[in-house]
């Protein structure tokens, strides 16, 4: 729709009002729009406390569990009964869009937001964002997908460019969000702070135009990340529909003087008022709107405990029992402080919270409960050494020891990075001394980005990484422990030995604006799988405290895509969910491609004993890798190594599938490789018939078929043939080669044109 | 000087004559200028028999040891006597320029044509390039340096981009050029085939204009590879002077309707044709000249025992006593057909062929030598196990096992690379079976590139790596072996545990049109040490049969550079050579550099008992890395580690040394980041003086003073702050504080004007 508006009131609707508001036009019909930051729990802030650095308290809201713990979940439905929980809660507030969820890539351990995203996967990512859209949307309430795009660090994160190669940038970092935008249709786009290679984020007309809405249809509204506009013309005319916050009329200004100028076109300022309108007009406030506290901190209690992360369990330490007369040490400063969530603009006021402490205490009627800090936290004036001592002697006097580890808040933040991976020295101090003396210790981790757990994970019989467990989630951790639920959580992210193995360590993170993202298509597990190294825990681990037995691998393909059926058997005495997983790798693959990608999983519940069949769908399309000499996707024609596994590294099952590709026909001229030529359908023919030729004449002087000498000569330009001494080759030659291909209707025209269908999956 | 020609002849002289000759224009008096391939031997062809293969046989000439030998000696006067030997060939054959030498970067083990490059390392490779030609030009023929640039890989050369962040580009893969071209003035360059970040090198105006001859004061004549010409008009706009082989008459036609349609500056084209003009004049042919063959020959064997690297000698079994009345078995079909050079448009016609076996049996008069070949070398048809049976049984009658290993010749050549790292199946059995037989195994390596070694290392006691010796390696091979020659050679590339170690391995070779070298400046021993990964063995290793001590570190530093003095004595009983490296850290540079890179070195001829103090001079230029903001070379102030050692990771001694560095004032504006402002020398007051007052206004949630939340902070843009809510900056107090700074006198005027100078060296 076009808005009968002012210029003026047109670029003024462009820019936010204050902090959290858009401007509003009453006699226009065009109320404000209420924004608030997400994603894990609302933080409702009046704009005279606005800030974006989570100083400032807000109204008291449900603190679920960050993403990296509801990610560990792999669960879809939760993920999406927390979009819903967190869309009622926006709505009793009055806010209109929650600003998540983040899908950007866990490029490196490092990044100290890594609590507020899903995972280094970018299919895990983008279906884990679906699904909490879909709850949120599902209330009425828009969300906000962000930060568009390779926002993967906080250092220098408002001027860093992100230096990606296009296919990595296709099929790595923007393919959670392509599947989040064209699946669940988010209300907004948030833009990122960051520079891609080399252009604002909040100024890319390629990102926030062609791609964003030429290739995946968008039709919704760009806002700004907070303060993320550099130049708010230019902006604008990228595709940049809304900056946030008000730029204390600056934005508009510059606008419509842009316009006036002629130096903007005024069509790019109405289709952003129209968006912006649109949005405004949709976004209805219900002042009945309500939500039941008790229900939501028990959500947030059940996702706590889906998503901690069982890592070991030697000699089935865990769970305990909760009825046994026992003496427990709980140690660590955590099981009492729970650090439950990260800081930064995702900060919550959380309406109530959970201790382990008291959780364990109540869990355990007939245990006695003791509890030393065992370390201070963020706390220099702490005395490690008497700290320490009273753990141990706790630990001696006990049966078994729970021990809360974790990093400080201080670590990890919204706007810096951590510079190691590292637990503080005081705490491993503590963690071996009481293992020293007693060696029945289950450690309770609690971080919102993976620490390095190389040496002591080989001491600790039982480890549970909790993550950041929101405000229920000391309660969660009791359940765990003892056995009232049943550890699920999944890796969903590597844990590595060392720092030194990441990734990105060559290159993280950049000097002064620039970071290359050198690694390139091999990020979290795919780097570590194509360069063979050890770990110390894979993508998709997690244990449980029953087993499941993989069997019958069934696959089907069809003209969209493979199914492939497990029968997965709960073989254990304890009901559980398993997270089944499955990954495609693609040997013989022309371009260079990862060992194996995870395709689809499934979170299955099962009773002891029981068995049940999974299908688990791989859509065609997600077959495909980007092919930069023809700039599309390209679904190669192979036999495609599907596995299926407990995690990245304990495939149960594998089978071999072939897929039919789709036709790939490059332009191709006389500069162009013999190769090329030989591998396109229409060149081939010709350029063999002109090989047949230099063959007779130089004899035995023309390298064998298929031998690397061949290789070497088919890398020549087919140009270069006209120079060579001996070789019976004309310009005039390649000129007619040149136009017969042009003669030529294109392949793909002639291949539709088969009944068959090259095209078509399957064999 | 400009020629007096037709726009038709100038366009003619432009393009090659034949093969191997460029126009002559007699009557201009301009004679031919005859090429010929090297660079370890000449290729002289006539033209009929012309190729770029190495197909044809050329006229005989010494076949020096290729490249990967003599760069192990670390010997410049050695590789000086070198190139003068092939100048002296060249003259008499009357050829003019040699193409050589190439110092182009070792990325990959992998290339095929590693052979004949120098070093994974920029500046050893542009030490000894620079000697080379010194060597070639002394004796009145040209020199070609070679192949400018990143011609690191064989597998779709002609086409392939090397896509390379800038600083990768400057400090890792043009250095070696820059120095030869800076220190050495070769009478020409050749350009490569591949393209660099997407553009043809023979049509790249960057590379072949602006820096080669704006920054570096290049005056010489730039050739093309042979055939890398794509579109004549271009190249020669960019700077390619003379483009290879003849293209009959394409490229002369083509240029001269480009200046006579306008599309070509007639200019462009005057100034390369003086260029080859001057160059033909200056070519002089000597029909005297002549050579001595045995002396070439000699020079060939030294240069072929020094280049050799003794990997591992356990229990001392090398060398052996020439006197003895011993039973040696000689193993291995490289024994008796050595493997001497490499394959493609290097190879040699030598004048006369050493094999080790005859050598052997020679040295060692009052042995009982006995030989089997072992196995096959590119030979389908060989019966592996009875050759492996008649050389177990040889072993096992021996006293000592010599066993000959190595990559057969269709495993590496110019034209493709290798795809894996390993020697053929049948020769490791052999190798197994035969130390089963007998430990006293001395393995001697025939192979142009690494090959990988982990496992059967740490069985057999010695292994010499031999590299490819040239046509007088096979008597070098038994002079090392009989102690007649002392082994001195130390790796220019480190030998890596396997190929998935490799720093290229995920972009190798890369997909279609482009290789992305993703690992950045981390090449060599730079991603080894970065990673703090395991290798087989270092760069900078090699053992002797000698053992040296290193006393008496000393650094002095003064305005020009860092001057390393260190003492070495030989604590052995024999003369040896060691080659004594000087490695430099730059610990808290303000960029991300590699642990240490190699800053010189010096090959030291010791007797037993004698000392010496050798000093290693660090141009200060060689500490600077290449700032991307500012766009220029920068010596940082810091207390520099310097490293003294045997090889990169058997470092004897260390100091560090503070070096005074150069000014750095990027430009600044609104939207750099508080942390640009607050490092800028005039910046930073003035942004300190805000930040004061926001401090003021914020209290206690401003982050304290050097915390990570601070970082965060000053990460934001100066133009930022005027978004926050509550902090009291406005865009008059920006507009002030950019007014102000552009106000003051450059900073590098400020400091040029103190006496004291803050770019001098030294504290």
């Amino acid at each position: 729709m076009t808005e009968n508006l002012s210029l003026d009131d047109k670029a003024a609707l462009t820019s936010g009002a204050s902090w959290w508001h858009t401007v509003a036009l009453p006699e226009a019909g065009i109320p404000a729009i209420h924004m608030s930051d997400g994603p894990h729990g609302l933080r409702t802030q009046d704009d005279q406390a606005a800030d974006h650095l989570g100083l400032n308290q807000s109204a008291p809201a449900t603190c679920f569990p960050p993403a990296v713990t509801l990610a560990s979940t792999w669960d879809t439905a939760l993920a999406e009964r927390v979009g819903a929980a967190l869309g009622r809660e926006a709505r009793a507030h009055g806010v209109h869009v929650l600003l998540g969820p983040g899908v950007n890539i866990k490029r490196s351990p490092l990044c100290g937001r890594n609590f507020e995203y899903f995972s280094e996967d970018p299919l895990l990512s983008g279906i884990l964002g679906v699904s909490w859209v879909n709850g949120v949307q599902s209330q009425g309430v828009g969300a906000s997908v962000k930060h568009y795009a390779a926002n993967n660090q906080e250092t220098r994160r408002m001027t860093i460019s992100a230096d990606i190669d296009i296919r990595t940038l296709r099929e790595i970092y923007l393919p959670a969000f392509r599947r989040v935008i064209t699946q669940a249709a988010p209300w907004t786009v948030m833009c990122a702070y960051n520079r891609l290679n080399g252009v604002h984020a909040s100024q890319d007309h390629w990102l926030l135009t062609e791609v964003l809405r030429g290739e995946w249809g968008y039709t919704g509204l760009v806002v700004s990340d907070w303060g993320a506009v550099v130049d708010r013309v230019k902006a604008l005319a990228a595709g940049l529909d809304l900056e946030m916050p008000s730029s204390q009329g600056a934005g508009p200004a510059r606008v419509a003087a842009a316009v006036r100028a002629g130096d903007l076109d005024e069509q790019a300022l109405d289709r952003s008022v129209a968006r912006i309108a649109g949005l405004a007009r949709k976004a209805a406030t219900d002042p009945a709107a309500a939500y039941d506290r008790d229900e939501h901190h028990a959500l947030a209690r059940e996702v706590a405990a889906r998503g901690a992360v069982l890592l070991k369990n030697d000699g089935d330490l865990l769970p305990l029992d909760a009825a046994a007369s026992q003496r427990i040490a709980v140690l660590g400063e955590f099981a009492r402080t729970p650090r439950y969530q990260g800081a930064g603009s995702s900060t919550v006021n959380p309406t109530r919270l959970d201790d382990a402490l008291s959780a364990i205490v109540a869990a355990a009627p007939s245990a006695t409960v003791t509890f030393a800090p065992a370390f201070g936290v963020d706390d220099p004036h702490a005395d490690a050494a008497a700290l320490r001592e009273e753990a141990v002697r706790q630990a001696v006097a006990a049966d078994v020891v729970l021990l809360f580890l974790g990093l400080p808040p201080s670590y990890e933040s919204e706007g810096y990075d951590r510079e190691h991976l590292e637990l503080p020295d005081e705490q491993t101090a503590v963690l071996a001394e009481v293992l020293a003396a007693n060696p029945r210790v289950a450690v309770v981790l609690a971080n919102g980005g993976v620490v390095r757990l190389f040496g002591w994970i080989h001491e600790a019989p039982a480890v549970l990484e909790g993550w950041l467990g929101g405000q229920a989630g000391g309660s969660a951790t009791a359940d765990l422990l003892f056995g009232m639920a049943n550890p699920a959580g999944k890796l969903t992210e590597t844990i590595p030995v060392r720092l030194a193995d990441t990734p990105a360590h060559l290159t993280w993170p950049g000097d002064d604006d620039h970071a290359v993202y050198g690694e390139g298509l091999f990020v979290g597990y795919r780097f570590y799988d194509a360069r063979e190294m050890d770990v110390s825990f894979p993508f998709g681990h997690g244990l449980s405290y029953t087993r499941f037995a993989y069997s019958g691998l069934r696959t089907s393909t069809g003209p969209t895509g493979v199914d492939v059926t497990v029968t997965i058997t709960n073989t254990g005495s304890r009901t559980g969910h398993e997270v089944v997983q499955v990954y495609v790798g693609a040997p013989g693959s022309r371009v260079r491609r990862a060992v194996r990608e995870l395709k689809g999983f499934a979170a299955v519940r099962l009773e002891p004993g029981r068995s049940r069949a999974v299908t688990i769908r791989i859509p065609r399309d997600d077959l495909a890798y980007f092919d930069l000499s023809t700039g599309s996707w390209l679904v190669e024609e192979l036999d495609y190594h599907v596995e299926v596994g407990a995690s990245s590294r304990d495939i149960r099952l594998s089978a071999a599938v072939h897929v039919t590709g789709d036709p790939r026909e490059p332009a191709l001229d006389a500069d162009a490789t013999l190769a090329e030529w030989l591998a396109h359908p229409a060149g081939g023919p010709l350029v063999t018939k002109l090989l047949a030729r230099v063959r007779e004449t130089l004899g035995d002087a023309y390298p064998e078929a298929g031998s690397a000498r061949e290789r070497g000569i088919t890398s020549m330009r087919l140009s270069q043939l006209v120079q060579l001494p001996g070789v019976p080759v004309t310009q005039q030659d390649l000129d007619e080669m040149v136009a017969a291909l042009d003669a030529q209707p294109s392949g793909q025209a002639a291949l539709d044109a088969q009944p068959s269908g090259q095209a078509a999956l399957g064999a």
